[in-house]
């Protein structure tokens, strides 16, 4: 059995940290599995380096960026390689160059496109556990390259998925992937499984333990991810392809909530074509980022058209809007807006799983702004006021807690 | 033009001295220069990595210890590279391995093999000032190393070598070689001009400015060395081929104390052959460091033999002479001696260079308990309590201060 383990900044957050990890690789060396292990640099390591940078410069060069924060990765693999072997176990750190990863050219946020494994397996077959410095690589030019944010998940489960191993744990300082925030529900449950699909839509909206790019590369390469906590012996969560029987048995897997939301809605926009594209172009413009958009079936020559954008970033969006005067007929700002959605495959084939939020909503007084919905999820726009009690309200209504 | 330039930790030893770095740099290249530039770590940096890796084990495995020590010099490289971006300049950093540093396989104090100049040739040719991480190379198998302490002053050199460079020049926190330490004697003088081999000399003798590895490959490569102060504009001093000019000038260029010495003088050694080698293989089995050695001619089927050790070695050593005491007639111990040296390529032409030392010594009631020499150097072994005297009155009759 070959099992990729990724920790997380705050797992290896500190030489105590490191050797409380290195004793969770050796029990796991030593109950038989062949380990490669990925590690994220020291927590605040990588802080502090950006902040180094910006000392010097705004806009530090993304190339020497990625030599700079690379550092982070090769200090805490080579510190665990060497906490293994004093322990008594076989162990080699390798840097993304010697682990095979080869990236494309995109400095800061590159992608992974190869994974040689060549080195890795035979490493593996010495019965070395094989320390990986997670987060980086090497293009084609030999040039270091690093994959963004979360990029040493990726590195962990392109690995995984390279070496067809039996499973992918991902480490951090939560156990799991939960019914909804547990500081706002505190029935909140732990799930023993989440498909990749609910995972995705959870983590696009804020559940912070995976990003979206691991869990897609996970889906595409079916590697088989298990979410957990290295400060508990919890079970964690597992992450992969949903099954027919889970299906019928749960309609919904989770309530996310972003608060982070202000809403526009513009009112008898002319319906011209084009129009539309004409005002996302401008705010794209202004670097604005546009969550949800609506846009109601038109009336009279006239449609209305709704979307969200982050808190600090709707005086821009009005300032967009007061150019396109001429094309509607009022524009209405909520600044105070949150987004609740609910996640699940089940939805795709139940019918009335939204009818259940709604009227849910409803009845403890909330009235819904906007509503989106895709195969898997039913996002709506609430007053931010009513956001932790809507959730709350989901979270029983569709019996989270049992 | 062609200058390398390194910068020594205490140069690099904060965001405020990187930037001071970064406008040296960047003044050197307005006045026309093509540079390459090698850094070490922040001064602290290695220490800190290295106390890391002794939390976890006081034997680390060196492969390991190479990966973690390497990091230190690529942060540097990468930050000056980023100031320098921002000051308006061409600069990229390179690590060791992009800068064609191939060593051999001794990890923590590797040697540099090769140096495959292509990527700085065409980096140079680009136009951009070439940041190196100091320190570390690879090995032909990929795997990272470095090259023990100092190793960033070998990188320069080598560089400058390989690229026959106009000029190595080292920055450091002291701005050159002085004819003997100025905390001892205040009227010392920094010197023009040493030569590689008075420079070996007085390195090994203690003088911190170059580690010898360096003087040695920058004389077997014919680079010009220049020993500068990154916090200062004086000119600092150069190292290169000895004139002969210069001989005929200067008998002495410098004093050099080690008080860290300790004496054993043995009596009536039995004169049978191999006895030295034995009394001094015993002394390498215990580890023991011995400095100088002198032997008196034999008389009457006995000799004597004295060397000197390290101060806290001296306990060890005596254990060590105990077991020859059948082969001795005494043994007499003196902790607390200095070596004082005069170091100069004139002594090579001139006879007498020596004598006046020992007068001088003599005139100030100073006893010499041993001597040794070689061709551009005396070492003198006498009481610790007339160290620093010495170094002053010899100062003074070479006059140095001049």
């Amino acid at each position: 059995m070959l099992v990729v383990q990724k920790y997380g900044g705050t797992s290896v957050g500190g030489l105590e940290r490191i050797e409380n990890v290195a004793k969770r690789v050796a029990k796991s060396r030593e109950e038989g599995s062949d380990l490669v292990i990925v590690v994220s640099a020291m927590s605040g390591e990588t802080n502090k380096l950006i902040d180094y940078a910006n000392y010097f410069s705004k806009n530090p060069s993304k190339r020497e960026m990625d030599i700079l924060l690379s550092s982070g990765e090769r200090v805490t693999a080579a510190l665990l390689a060497i906490a293994l072997q004093e322990m008594g176990h076989s162990a080699v750190a390798l840097t993304g160059r010697q682990a095979g990863i080869r990236t494309d050219k995109s400095h800061t946020y590159a992608r992974i496109e190869t994974i040689n494994t060549d080195r890795l397996n035979s490493e593996i077959s010495n019965g070395n556990i094989v320390i990986v410095a997670g987060f980086q690589g090497i293009n084609e030019k030999g040039e270091v390259t690093t994959l963004g944010r979360g990029g040493s998940d990726l590195s962990a489960v392109a690995l995984a998925g390279a070496l067809k191993a039996d499973a992918c744990e991902i480490y951090s300082d939560v156990d799991g992937i939960y019914t909804t925030d547990p500081r706002i529900e505190p029935k909140a449950k732990k799930l023993d499984f989440i498909s990749y699909e609910e995972m995705l839509e959870l983590a696009s909206l804020g559940a912070k333990v995976l990003q979206n790019r691991s869990v897609e590369l996970a889906k595409k390469m079916g590697v088989k991810i298990v979410a957990k906590s290295s400060f508990s012996e919890n079970d964690g969560t597992v992450i992969a392809e949903s099954k027919g029987e889970n299906m019928e048995e749960v309609l919904v897997s989770g309530i996310a909530l972003d608060k982070n939301q202000a809403r526009v809605s513009l009112r008898g926009v002319t319906d011209r074509p084009g129009i539309a594209a004409e005002i996302f172009s401008k705010l794209a413009d202004k670097s604005i980022n546009i969550d949800m958009i609506i846009q109601n079936a038109s009336e009279n020559g006239t449609t209305n058209l709704g979307f969200t954008v982050p808190q600090n970033e709707i005086e821009s969006a009005k300032e967009v809007m007061e150019s396109f005067d001429h094309d509607l007929e009022s524009a209405d700002y909520d600044e105070s807006v949150a987004k609740v959605s609910i996640v699940g495959v089940g939805m795709k084939s139940h019918s009335g799983v939204a009818a259940t939020a709604f009227s849910a909503l409803a009845k403890n007084g909330i009235n819904i702004e906007m509503i989106s919905t895709s195969e898997i999820k039913v996002s709506m726009i609430i007053d931010e006021k009513f956001a932790e009690l809507a959730v709350r309200v989901l979270h029983e209504v569709y019996e989270l807690d049992k």
